[in-house]
């Protein structure tokens, strides 16, 4: 989603009056109600920041990867409320109702839940610290990948962006094929929001198979980045810029392979390089 | 703060096992302590992923742009404490004594405090649901400022990143004067963080002087960066990527003027632009 706005073009040495397509930012409110004792209880779990657009997938996908759902089939419905506000006339709050599931583990829904991270620093080190509930290594890797296809990712990606391609200014996470098809695309003026909107869509429309995808981020990777990619057990992420200390130390830890720095004709390795073989 | 850290480059077309340094991510912890109807009371109130380095800069602007503290004064003493944990052996827990003083607004500190935004969003529009506590417009604004110097803002700042010269990695805040002197630079991975560590760095050395300062930012422009800068009322704000609408919304409410997209020798100008003379 976007917007034109006003705004005055410096260029070499003259002023113009112009306009141009702006990415639009506007907070979303994420309530969660559940089956708590027998009793249904609604809780305001987050508010986040977003690009209205793919609403459902971005709490789909911030639930799954925040490990609040197991699988998709947790949640019963999605529905937007409350009065369409500001310049753009839309809903900003969410309101996500889970099945009275077994499969749901109501521990996860916290007291204080903090986007971004998880609870308490505990001291035994600091990536033991973030609590990634996630206890097995990301089994289906990818054993072969062409160097091709991982350079040309991020031009694929970028190329498949609509709004991108108009504002200039929005992230954006896109599923691939080990052949380098782009399965999905998903644009966010928050990183994280592109990703858990990519992942929602995955989930809902029942794309992923791990064995044979890998994920492209359009920006830095850092730690909430991979850990969202390891959720979906996909075993292969690349991202345009550089990572974080705790991004590779993460992917080493659930053996990930992780890529960086793709610009031209080069790439960076920075884990399990030898668990996918480029050619 | 950074790291070496073993990677393969792929460079057209061989691998080289090489070294390479990382910009270091790490969980902080932020504690509070204040008195509450006479008696201290602790209270967790985040935990950030930052880049090690400037922690009680850190702390001291969140504090004061999250508008807990109007004052700097208003902080007793600031610890680090918990194991030295981690890859770097280092604390990632802080604790923050407020002075017992009549000016600070405990009220402020929420029983559910979110990072990156603030309490529910209220229905009348989205950005007052934000809950701006901010009520006056920036009052000192630079009235003049030449061309050149906003061109040359943002290599300024990247010449003066040690971090990034390393690692390629790491967003970064600059203070300015108006003529274009860099008063002070902070960096972290997040750019949130980066605004924060430079506040609270200029907070404590008294280095504030909005009629004749602005302050330019490594990265895009969101509602989150705009309304940091909003608190220490500086009026110019210069990023070098795209501002997102929340981010012009908020600058236009305020009388900030907003520039983006700085790119060699042109820049876009969105919000309040008759009240800096560009010359």
């Amino acid at each position: 989603m976007n917007s034109k706005y006003k705004l005055i073009k410096f260029i070499i040495d003259k002023f113009e009056n112009t306009e141009d397509f702006i990415s639009v930012e506007e907070p979303l409110e994420i309530s969660l109600k559940y089956k708590e004792k027998g009793n249904w209880t609604t809780k305001n779990l987050s508010i986040t920041m977003r690009t209205p657009g793919e609403d459902e997938n971005l709490v789909r996908g911030f639930l799954f990867n925040e490990q609040i759902i197991q699988d998709i089939s947790d949640i019963d419905k999605i529905e937007s409320f409350g009065d369409k506000v500001g310049s753009y006339k839309i809903q900003n709050k969410i309101l996500v109702t889970l099945n009275n599931s077994k499969n749901i583990d109501i521990s996860k829904i916290k007291k204080d839940f903090l986007t971004n991270s998880s609870c308490g620093v505990c001291g035994k080190s600091s990536l033991d610290a973030l609590e990634i509930i996630k206890k097995e290594k990301t089994k289906n890797l990818i054993s072969k990948i062409s160097k091709d296809i991982i350079i040309q990712s991020p031009s694929v990606l970028r190329k498949n962006q609509s709004e991108f391609a108009k504002t200039g200014g929005i992230h954006a996470s896109g599923l691939f094929s080990v052949e380098g098809k782009l399965i999905s695309v998903s644009e966010d003026v928050g990183r994280h929001n592109a990703l858990d909107k990519l992942i929602g869509k995955a989930l809902v429309k029942q794309q992923l198979n791990p064995n044979i995808q890998f994920i492209t981020c359009s920006g830095r990777l850092n730690f909430e980045l991979v850990q969202k990619v390891l959720m979906t057990n996909i075993g292969l992420m690349i991202g345009v810029g550089a990572p974080t200390s705790l991004a590779i130390d993460l992917a080493n830890r659930f053996d990930m392979t992780l890529i960086g720095f793709v610009k031209g004709d080069s790439f960076n390795l920075y884990s399990n390089e030898q668990k996918v073989i480029v050619n």
